[in-house]
């Protein structure tokens, strides 16, 4: 077991949720808006890339001990409805979605494993390398937008309103978990994380908190920016 | 290449689009009917096992210099009308459909494949491997029949539905695709099969093409009622 149970559980079990349901959404996009067989087939490959990620976080749940579908299920409200938001209506939407949106939240998870058990980490890491899933879409949205610039400003602000669900959707998380929201900003070190709450109680550090909480947004945006840039939708660096 | 490329292209595509089709089915039964979250990420996994099939195939076309898109397309019509008459209901209609729809899919594709060079029999008899898929399924159609086995009857004809829709799919496809349709029919060994055409010509042995379609006949009953037997929905031999 980790320093640190209860929010290690909470992220393996938030983010094996979020690997499962991108899977079965990604599938859906891919079987209801791909153009052609070809497109169907790579975002299937995204899709399946997902499920071979819940299925390390699932296994990693029950060798620790946890019931997976128990760890998950404070999350599957908030991924549900961040999901019903986003639903993207036509293919280039699907495409920025699993890009973007999905960057943004596997930033939020590999931010929280920055105070976790270093096995825990390598894990979540690891699932979240997004090398696969990069290629095959920058690709076609870039294409996409040399053949009708005019598409620019409409996907941007559909990335916009991704972001912004996102983290309506982690506040009410960061809320109802506390757990999981001390990984994200708690100043303590990694080893120490779990008994940051008893740090409170003894007076600990607001200010450093809020330095720490804007580093955190700064560190954010620039990934969040990083992708907007690379799919075209913002001028690069 | 092989020594009968048509017919071994319509396999390969007729399999690579009936795979993809199938992991985007299941993803679509798993997000939708699965009761828990264990059950939807089970089936899940049945999908993602698809799609490593697909890939699979997929990799095989292209090395033949064959576009999958391409080698798919002739079937995407006469797949999607089968799934679109056998769309599940509930749930134990969704593990049915995976265990006897996709078994009886798979006998055929197998039966196809007895007479393709060793190379691309190898790949799709590994590619049709039910052993995963199996165990889950089974367990749960069982389970939900020893609670309640008054369903069995409903399943079964559902089963006999399925079948009944496989069958006059196969129908379809053997008479737009006779490089396909010879490979479950001729009575020409696996060499010769590429030149089963010009046989023909010559007045090949109507008789024994007769006789070879009931032993395909009896072998494809035979593996579906071992089927319907492992899931409690016939008496076991």
């Amino acid at each position: 077991m980790s320093d640190s149970p209860a929010g290690v559980v909470d992220l393996l079990g938030v983010l094996a949720y979020a690997e499962l349901t991108a899977f079965l959404r990604l599938a859906d996009d891919a079987a209801t808006l791909a153009p052609t067989l070809t497109d169907r087939a790579a975002l299937s490959g995204v899709a399946a890339a997902e499920y071979a990620h819940f299925r390390l976080l699932r296994d990693r749940l029950s060798w620790l001990g946890v019931d997976p579908e128990q760890a998950m299920e404070p999350f599957v409200a908030s991924l549900d409805d961040w999901h019903a938001q986003t639903r993207p209506g036509n293919w280039l939407e699907a495409l920025v979605k699993a890009y973007v949106g999905t960057g943004i939240a596997g930033d939020f998870y590999r931010e929280a494993a920055r105070r976790v058990d270093p096995d825990t980490r390598k894990l979540v890491n690891e699932v979240l390398a997004e090398e696969v899933r990069s290629e095959f879409v920058v690709e076609r949205v870039r294409a996409a937008l040399a053949e009708n610039p005019r598409l620019t400003g409409k996907l941007a602000l559909w990335a916009r309103r991704m972001v912004g669900e996102a983290l309506s959707q982690g506040h009410r998380l960061a809320a109802a978990r506390p757990d999981l929201a001390l990984l994200l900003v708690s100043t303590a070190p990694a080893a120490d994380a779990a008994f940051a709450d008893e740090e409170d109680q003894d007076g600990r550090d607001a200010a450093a908190d809020l330095v720490e909480i804007g580093r955190l947004f700064a560190r954010l945006t620039e990934q969040h920016g990083r992708r907007m840039a690379a799919l075209g939708l913002v001028p690069g660096p």
